[in-house]
């Protein structure tokens, strides 16, 4: 049997420490092949680039290993990996991080990280995010490599239903071993803004995103209490976005025949 | 009673055409306050500034209407309306579009007209993206002007269920009327993407991204039928990614020793 191959992006850049561990982890399972951002893309959420010209570049960061870089976000990397790169082979398995912070809750709407992924289920290949919520500079992924390869094994194995993609956190390093794994619901949270106002040199006005997560979630069945209790938070995602209780409660409630 | 207080926000820039025709309908409802990108966003997905410093400029746009334009992504937008332009004041409705193009199905995810809709949601306000199917340059708005007002005010009058944004889509001016309005889901579809190879000036490679929308969806309760049925598709979506049904699958299916 051939080696499962394995598309590796994330959004924190082709020279982070992130990818070069999970690019560790997936070499022990198969082909690796690695399309990723020339830059961070944090906070892309599913960006494309449309109005602006793509560049991709052939490159040696990792040892024996095809790899490229792209301007482009991360769903850009996955799109270039499928339709230019890969052309007629199907990849077995698409990873994108080991995301540097945390892609819990509501976080997954802006991640760039889960992007690559959702783009990737949406192709209709089995597709997983790894974050590890740990934003210190110095952040430890040594604790998580195994942990990686274990669950890209499991899909690879098991599959997982079609069209989802996993969204993976990880706990920080920490005195105790990780306790294991929690296959659970997005947490209801969100992030307190503030904006940072300051003046530039010229006198003209400008702003830093900055603020707090805030998290409204009492249930133990979600990934922010099972990172919080050093559990692998596994959170399946679809790209469906349809509320579709909502559909009949509309139907219901509103005037239609104010609306002809 | 006071006049409610109507946010309005789009992707394709505070310039556009689609948000004049937004601007006039949300006039007769409320007190309307404009943010919005100060160029062209489409394409942005949920995207939010992060590494980088926001602009925010007060501009006489629209007549007798506070308006600013903001250097940020149309989610970026909305928060600096709700964290710091608005403050204190709450709106009752958040508007974002008309987007000069489709928004059905998929493009959802894509969509920075969507991710200022669902970013009010988040915050706990009504919200809805309006966009226009048709990608003409001189595309006609001037035939959904009244549905937009008229499918605002129903918002306004009988809310929609806590944490659901609208993605509402119109068809493209045709002889006949719009027929009416379908609340629907999301379509199965996708992008079939391709890749356009060229050659800069000084002989490095760039790429644009082309391709085709492909409908897979055979069913009449999804947008894309809607539109191809000249209907207005109405879809509430949701901002919790979690494919809930997965999570006993997964349960079931995988190997649970192994992932000790």
């Amino acid at each position: 049997m051939s080696k499962p191959l394995i598309l590796v992006s994330n959004d924190d850049g082709i020279t982070s420490k992130g990818i070069r561990v999970l690019v560790s982890a997936m070499q022990k399972l198969g082909e690796v092949v690695v399309v990723a951002p020339d830059s961070p893309q944090s906070g892309m959420g599913h960006a494309i680039t449309i109005g602006e010209t793509l560049r991709l570049t052939e490159e040696e960061t990792f040892q024996g290993i095809k790899a490229y870089k792209s301007s482009g976000t991360p769903a850009d990397c996955v799109k270039l990996a499928k339709h230019y790169i890969l052309k007629d082979r199907s990849p077995d398995l698409i990873v994108s991080g080991i995301n540097h912070g945390s892609n819990t809750s509501i976080s997954v709407l802006y991640s760039g990280t889960m992007s690559a992924a959702i783009e990737g289920a949406l192709e209709g290949y089995p597709s997983i995010g790894f974050s590890l919520c740990d934003y210190s500079s110095d952040a430890e992924f040594s604790h998580v490599e195994e942990w990686v390869e274990k669950i890209a094994n499991q899909v690879l194995q098991n599959g997982i239903p079609k069209g989802i993609a996993l969204n993976v956190n990880f706990p920080p390093k920490q005195k105790e071993n990780i306790k294991g794994i929690k296959v659970c619901r997005q947490a209801e949270a969100k992030w307190q803004e503030e904006f940072d106002e300051r003046v530039d040199p010229n006198g003209r006005r400008y702003f830093w995103l900055a603020g707090n997560f805030v998290n409204f979630d009492k249930g133990e069945d979600n990934d922010e209490w099972a990172i919080a209790n050093n559990y692998i938070a596994i959170v399946p995602c679809q790209y469906d976005l349809t509320a579709h209780h909502a559909i009949s409660q509309m139907n219901k409630n509103w005037n239609w025949d104010e609306l002809k």
